[in-house]
């Protein structure tokens, strides 16, 4: 949906580039090449939500100088044109011998020359979007030129936003706090979880949201068993506890954060429960500054939800976000990644109410240079009650 | 969401896991490895939005004897227990050292032996939904065994649908339809582009669909210039025509068809344009049955929207659909697919009413012994026309 506000001006893909273009030097990168949706976006500004058809594999090559090359199917050359990118080559796909591969072949060739390296995403959290017999042809074709590993450089320049991208990020937020703050209209004693989890999902598009790619909502008595259920037909009864977490997008851009329900009054366990996890929130937001450690924040919540005894089945206590719902880097002991200014970050503590019984609460944040700061709008301690439906 | 005519019985799974391991043994394969939403739901019946995280991998490994094997995120392990897999192996995702890489190999080695081979998916339209560095470190981990290719089972299974997956598709074509019966309550003259899409996909849910994961909307004057645009700002105008597209869920399974709307009085030859369309629709109806080819389908329609000249920069028309917004087989002259019952498909033409001007429209039908039968409501072949909102 482009207009009012919509997409970034080409200053800012282009200094996105030159970053990648420093960054490939010192790497000694002659190329990039890219296949996935944010990735392929990064650079280009290239939005549509046809990636939803798996089909058609698309490709954007990032020269060591130069602009960018798009080698796309022929049904999205029109959508490419509209972008800053001008030089966009297309072929009609799906292709049964061919889909792209010699098209591609020849670009690659043609910015990075022979027995040259090229860097392609391969590590933690990326995947090639395209069909592996087709990326052997690709190599194949290309030999005695190799793909490497791009060297963390998409990692390191997405890992941190600009304040173009966080202002897309919090308006995603603000659409969701808007929604949140109206479950009382859909929800309480009485509802059925799937149709509630379809009520909010229209309450989000209807408080501004482009889509809503992403919705979790387990409920259980006391609190639920995992934090992934699709929503099942249960009756919400007194004593359940019903968590929405939405991921859903402005612009392009995600939020990804969750609240929690009691339905009639909660136990002291719940009330308890979920005050402690606003409690690590705060923690993790006193001590969230450029320098120190993705680990740092995991230890500052998990000292508080568990005494310490290092996080949960869910893997982790937060995670980056922005172009996809969940990025680097991981709120996990393992994690050494240095916080630094622009990174847009998840605090997702999660604690066990009882055994087989958790709650997990979610906050987004933006760290600036001398602190942190709420995307979203931090919830109160309190776990709020829905009474039941007139 | 679970509940009432939700998931299939074992018996559906149990059913599918005989047919690939029929092929498996037909292709000499020990084992194969998926990585994919779709293929790792097809066996395992493992359904969860969670997937829009892109952050850990999940891997179903059908042995050539015997059940399925888990191999999966602590974060998904409960959900995956629902499920009728009980070899669930799980590590705690992400983890930055060895991200399920060693837990996999263990899993494949002890299924498959030593100097075996195993399948997977890397044919067209497949992705290794997996870190390229980590499948490197697990062939490495696995030598000498190796990946091949999955002989085309996954297609040859996927391809045709049950009985009881063509139901949900059927379904979601049912939601998608009360929806386009309801589109001229949000769109009219003086409607923004970008609130009719909001809207549309609140009137999707509204009428039960599960999520929303697709819409496109291209909308002008006397017809669009694509098919996968964002919604923008446009102010609808007398003299436009509005697609809307829908990619909606119904547990798991999509439908994907669209309806044209004129904004006011349409031009005789966006009329005609639209008759052309539906006229080739019904031209690949009558041919529709086991035994033609996807290439038969493509000629019967062409014929009609460009009197044979071969199809347009959109590369098809149609596609098939199922647990993915577009599948196998392309409606294109060099696709020799036969057409197969159970198989689902959209019938999808385009035709350029002036240049740089197309409409598209598209149904989903489903071909059965003896013909198809259309799971979209036909449209009728006068475009439908939207009147100036009060």
């Amino acid at each position: 949906m482009s207009g009012e506000g919509r997409g970034f001006p080409v200053t800012e893909y282009r200094a996105r580039v030159a970053r990648a273009q420093v960054a490939m030097a010192d790497a000694g990168l002659d190329a990039l090449l890219l296949t996935s949706e944010p990735d392929v976006r990064y650079f280009s500004g290239f939005l549509t939500r046809f990636w939803e058809s798996p089909t058609r594999p698309w490709f954007l090559v990032v020269p060591a100088g130069g602009d960018p090359v798009a080698v796309i199917p022929s049904i999205g050359a029109s959508l490419m044109a509209q972008t800053w990118i001008e030089d966009v080559r297309s072929w009609r796909s799906p292709d049964l011998e061919d889909d792209g591969v010699s098209l591609l072949a020849e670009a690659l060739r043609e910015v990075a020359g022979v027995n040259r390296r090229l860097g392609l995403p391969m590590g933690a959290e990326s995947s090639l979007r395209m069909p592996l017999a087709d990326f052997k042809r690709l190599e194949a074709a290309l030999s005695p030129v190799t793909f490497v590993g791009d060297a963390g450089i998409m990692r390191a320049l997405r890992i941190r936003k600009s304040p173009a991208e966080v202002e897309k990020i919090r308006k995603a937020c603000e659409v969701a706090d808007r929604a949140f703050a109206r479950v009382g209209e859909i929800a309480g004693a009485g509802a059925r979880l799937d149709d509630v989890a379809r009520r909010f999902q229209m309450l989000c598009l209807e408080e501004g949201a482009d889509w809503v790619p992403y919705l979790a909502c387990p409920c259980g008595p006391g609190g639920y068993h995992d934090v992934i259920s699709p929503a099942d037909g249960h009756v919400f009864a007194p004593g359940d506890v019903l968590m929405l977490d939405t991921g859903l997008v402005h612009d392009g851009y995600f939020c990804d954060f969750d609240r929690n329900f009691a339905i009639g009054a909660p136990s002291q366990a719940v009330r308890a429960a979920h005050r402690k996890l606003l409690d690590a929130v705060d923690a993790a937001m006193d001590i969230a500054r450029p320098g120190v450690t993705a680990a740092d924040l995991f230890h500052a919540m998990d000292k508080i939800v568990t005494g310490g005894q290092g996080g949960s089945d869910t893997g982790r206590l937060g995670h980056g976000l922005g172009t996809q719902l969940t990025e680097w880097p991981s709120l996990i002991p393992q994690d050494r990644t240095r916080i630094a200014t622009g990174m847009a970050l998840t605090l997702e503590p999660g604690i066990e109410v009882e055994p087989g019984r958790i709650l997990v609460h979610e906050e987004n944040i933006v760290i600036g240079d001398h602190g942190a700061e709420f995307l979203s709008t931090r919830a109160d301690p309190e776990i709020l009650c829905l009474e039941a439906r007139r």
